[in-house]
């Protein structure tokens, strides 16, 4: 089990990959951010993206997912408060595969609840081709930095 | 068509509300974010969210589809390259019912495509009661703070 104890500035992790299928692309689009360039292949060729691209918030629930399955299942998680970066700097498009990755950048103890610990994570997602491991290339399309909360192993909750 | 020089700081807008679907939040959690606090009752009950709850990534993209539908859709809208806030301070229950708002914060023209301006917005949602306006309670349930990209009616894109 994953504690607030056990991460420290600077870790790194590989979170896995996903690859991006058209339908749940577009069917997401449909419920959540209907725009065209995001349903329909020929308003994407006529956007800024050039091709149909998937809504930001797809792309950040991709991330989430891996993240979910890599650390999240496997921890104490107590939710997140939110965070204070979010972008899409490269559109995604059906087809790609996203190489999900997180790097601690700070803990600390919640001083009122000190069962509870404040991990700062920086999120990113990059494009690779499907044989790579995702770091060869700079094709970056997410990031993030957020913070999580976990439970201490240490100091147990009450 | 609402065109970025629509836009002017101070802005104000009520982008209506939506009623949490208990079905479809477990739905997207069971995707994207299967925390057994967002699929569960009795997990819910266990947590410190005290009951079922929505992920963070759900509530925000009912905000997202209350602002396609009313600003997006009659806009020349580019798409986004993110935001510098993005905060969960309340969680989100199965029939509650959010009121999304949104307020502009700064407007300017992109210096290297003046056929496009960046807009920056305050997103936020707050929980009401289902025959209130949304602006009678102070329950926010989420908050963003991002830029979209609009296009520009006095310099058209060439």
């Amino acid at each position: 089990m994953i504690s607030f104890e056990d991460f420290a500035p600077g870790q790194v992790r590989q979170l896995g990959s996903v690859v991006v299928d058209r339908d749940e692309m577009v069917t997401f689009a449909r419920r959540f951010d209907p725009q065209p360039f995001h349903l329909d292949e020929e308003a994407g060729k006529a956007s800024i993206f050039g091709r149909l691209a998937a809504s930001g918030w797809f792309t950040a629930g991709l991330w989430m997912r891996l993240y979910t399955d890599a650390i999240l299942l496997r921890s104490d998680a107590l939710g997140s408060p939110g965070g204070d970066e979010i972008a899409w700097p490269a559109p995604v498009f059906a087809g790609d595969e996203l190489f999900a990755s997180m790097e601690v950048i700070e803990t600390r103890r919640s001083a009122s609840k000190p069962w509870m610990g404040l991990v700062t994570l920086r999120a990113w997602m990059r494009r690779g081709a499907p044989d790579s491991d995702g770091t060869d290339s700079d094709d970056v399309v997410y990031r993030a930095r957020f913070t999580g909360m976990y439970g201490s192993r240490e100091q147990p909750r009450p």
